[in-house]
């Protein structure tokens, strides 16, 4: 809930300024990568008794409304839903929905992510019920909360940040709602079968683990048990049917698209030509990339040079697609370590192939955990909105300080042996790489490549890159001398986006310090309720 | 550690006598089958940072000693070890001899069960490493603590059990040890595989998840990822590889073996009979049995008879066997949902098929869960070693008092439809059907059905399966019809143990209650220190 205490702003120690104190809870700045160190213990639900619950293991409750009374839903409470039914999805706004049914009031949501077709959730922040958002906030969203509506503050965090903050009781879920593409009546779930197929429900299972209550929600429900099960059913209160839990069409793409730009083909070429040059292209590595047009094309070179090379992978991460399940099908790789399915093929794959694993953020991102996989991944492709001189990275906001994207798993990823940023050096006329970011969602102490159609600039900290690739033919330049191209292209550097004092999202770092801060941008300010 | 304060003896809901505190820890009387309310919130880990681990993934040191070093291992703390290794294991008495070179003392050693090839134990009790074990104590260890040895109390647990007292806080695990047939230097872990590969590792879970330290302990590290993953690396602290974690053919047996007593084939006939006249074997239906040699032969016969009316389960719970896995090969079950795993074939079976599902005792049997699966398996075919005339059962100490068994799923089983004891009337010419049990392991009012080679007692309570089997040509006879056969048979009336007044062990209820005492039996009170 909002809080009416002044809110301080204090530097942090990437010389950003950001709030003491979001939606009433104190928060500690970011110290610097590593240096913030948690105590205590962590976050845990009530302990039930299973006398409350059916024996006979049928959970099934008539509807989203029965499911959210029975968990005891009221007032400020705390609704969670996960997005890997991405744009497609239907459940997390059917229960906000069913919530502003009952009456309640002033709730936090706390999407993994929220998308376009979430926008319904406008009406609803407008209406009371929901007073502000947790989560990424793709489109529509994170508009309206840059526009200083949302009563609240929005708290932008990575796929690994949110797992810490609910891990760490940074953000305690009282009702959690799952989407589930199949489900048994006793709660067991999973996404990779079912007319709603999603491949991995890893964003789901903090929810499901530390939620005071679960509602698990399908449209494909079948006999106990339900296997394999991702979410267990003894985490789980109530199950609920529904026609759909989404829209297929928008749950996974048929195909992910490589990008046909010319330009984007050579950064994605580029950036294939520096691991082998660097020798990161070497037998038993690892590598993760993601499901933009680049990241895919960069996927097909590499497999190209691999195939001719003799070279096999030890594993790679998704997000998965058709270009990491080839990979797999062909042998280039022992095994697909999945966080999420983007495509048919993908979900064919995680549904069918043992070594096309599920894993969660827990495994993959937790920064409060004894390891986790993503500092094993020798290189990682990555994109961004922006890119500074100090290889700072931004990827929610765009130049004009609206934000308009998620972190994902963005930031977590940046732990990789060699993070390459794989970026058109300007986009719509507006350069890319900048003096200094709109927002800094990435440190460029952990930041080692910037990949661009311009050439490829290597972080001076970074001299083991620096003298692997010297004598290749890569077009290795200053990330000056590219920013100052491109600012002459362009006409010039972006314009500074002209903002209020008034700060309206924070930029979590993996450890849960605040790395940033949103502010309600100014052309907008008259238009403040 | 052993409290100084003088212990009460209170009378619970069951009519026994038991301690008011149990090592220092204050207890709850058992107040009948679904009475005790549990409040609060579950256990939780401390906070870890991954900064403290290794980020090329690598958790591997030199052995043991140095790992229990790392872990922090001091007097009075809580060492933990699973059993999957059965006979086998050599793990856990490594780690404790371990801990004792390292000159530690007054431990508690929280085994999910202890074996005979374990009573090295005995040498460091006496030597005060080991303060006392927390634990299923098969064989010398119990004896050991019924000779009033030990100098804390024993407390057993179910398997369900041990999960609910470590998810609840009764036991704080400092440290776990987990022997795994296959790990990664991460410390992901699998059972399914390797030269000690014994199936699931359900039992070290929890440990897993709710100990403040893991080590790993393995004699097959492959590179990471191991896949399957059944323990999560990202909950590991240490790895340590040594030559061989257990004896293999203690391990899992070759092949379980069906029972050659006629006597006792006859009981797994009825057993068999009587499901069917029951009307439970049906289309559809659910049962569980272990791996004793009477519960194979009731497979068999099953099976047999399963075919010939061509009905199929949903589901069988495992232990899983041979004789299992064969009904899971020829379709007659949908799947195996599988708690650990007794011989080679379940091994290959569940190393293989994807319907043959590892569980853990939290999905299966955990009583402050949200549910758990015993409670929908329509029917369970259990030992015992005494059972008395109200159906009230004992698994856990001979008529003589001896503790010489451990409790295991047991107690969780009973929620089941129908729960049914197959026991031969009387064993080396001692009654088994007595006035009343030594120790008491489970109330009387949730078992269905005692079976004996001279006929089928059914539980008055149950008129519906009394009902059911009327018209049947089994053998149903009074519990007390049969009792009375066999004390003529044998001779009389077992002799009553004659005990001391000093509680040496509890006996919990699968919700945390303490349900029955077990006494330092008299005619060793010389022996005592």
């Amino acid at each position: 809930m909002p809080t009416l205490t002044k809110t301080e702003m204090l530097q942090n120690a990437a010389g950003r300024m950001v709030p003491n104190r979001v939606n009433g809870r104190s928060q500690t700045p970011y110290l610097g990568v590593g240096k913030y160190r948690p105590s205590g213990r962590k976050a845990a639900p009530p302990i039930s008794i299973i006398a409350d619950y059916p024996a006979n293991g049928d959970k099934r409750v008539a509807d989203l409304e029965t499911a959210l009374r029975k968990c005891g839903l009221r007032d400020g409470m705390v609704l969670s839903s996960h997005h890997h039914l991405r744009d497609g999805d239907r459940v997390a706004l059917m229960a906000l929905e069913a919530a502003s049914r009952i009456g309640v009031k002033d709730l936090m949501w706390f999407p993994s992510a929220s998308f376009p077709s979430q926008q319904g959730a406008i009406e609803l922040m407008e209406a009371g019920v929901i007073d502000h958002i947790e989560g990424s906030m793709n489109g529509p969203l994170g508009d309206y909360c840059t526009q200083g509506k949302m009563r609240g503050m929005g708290v932008l965090r990575s796929h690994g940040g949110r797992w810490q903050a609910i891990q760490d009781g940074e953000v305690h879920i009282d009702i959690a709602v799952i989407a589930a593409p199949t489900a048994d009546p006793f709660g067991n779930c999973d996404g990779s079968h079912g007319k709603s197929a999603c491949g991995s429900l890893g964003f789901a299972l903090a929810d499901s683990i530390y939620a005071d209550h679960v509602i698990v929600v399908t449209d494909n429900l079948v006999p106990f048990p339900c296997i394999p099960w991702q979410i267990q059913g003894n985490n789980v209160d109530c199950v609920v049917e529904v026609d759909a839990i989404g829209d297929p069409t928008k749950i996974v793409s048929g195909t992910t698209q490589i990008t046909r730009s010319p330009d984007r083909l050579r950064i994605a070429e580029f950036v294939a030509f520096f691991l082998r040059d660097a020798g990161i292209m070497r037998n038993g590595f690892s590598f993760q990339a993601g499901a933009g047009g680049i990241a895919l094309a960069f996927v097909s070179y590499l497999k190209r040079m691999m195939r001719e090379s003799g070279i096999r992978a030890h594993f790679v991460r998704g997000g998965s697609t058709k270009y990491l399940v080839e990979l797999l099908e062909e042998g280039l790789t022992d095994c697909i370590l999945d966080g999420q399915t983007f495509d048919l093929d993908g979900v064919r794959s995680i549904a069918n192939n043992p070594r096309h694993v599920a894993t969660s953020p827990f495994t993959s991102y937790n920064y409060h955990g004894k390891g986790n996989f993503a500092s094993m991944v020798d290189a990682v492709v990555l994109g961004a909105t922006e890119v500074d001189v100090d290889f700072n990275a931004n990827v929610v906001t765009h130049s004009d300080g609206r934000l308009l994207h998620g972190i994902g798993g963005w930031q977590n990823c940046l732990a990789a042996g060699c993070t390459i940023l794989a970026v058109p050096s300007f986009r719509d006329r507006i350069p890319v790489i900048v003096d200094e970011v709109t927002t800094l969602c990435g440190p460029g102490e952990l930041i080692d490549v910037i990949a661009t159609e311009r050439g490829i600039a290597i972080n001076p900290r970074r001299q083991d890159l620096i003298d692997a690739v010297r004598n290749s033919k890569l077009p290795i330049r200053p990330l000056r001398e590219i920013k100052d191209e491109v600012e002459r292209i362009c006409g010039g550097k972006p314009a500074r986006p002209t903002h209020t004092d008034r700060p309206v999202a924070v930029v979590k770092w993996v450890d849960g310090t605040v790395l940033d801060t949103i502010w309600q941008i100014d052309d907008l300010a008259d238009r403040m309720t």
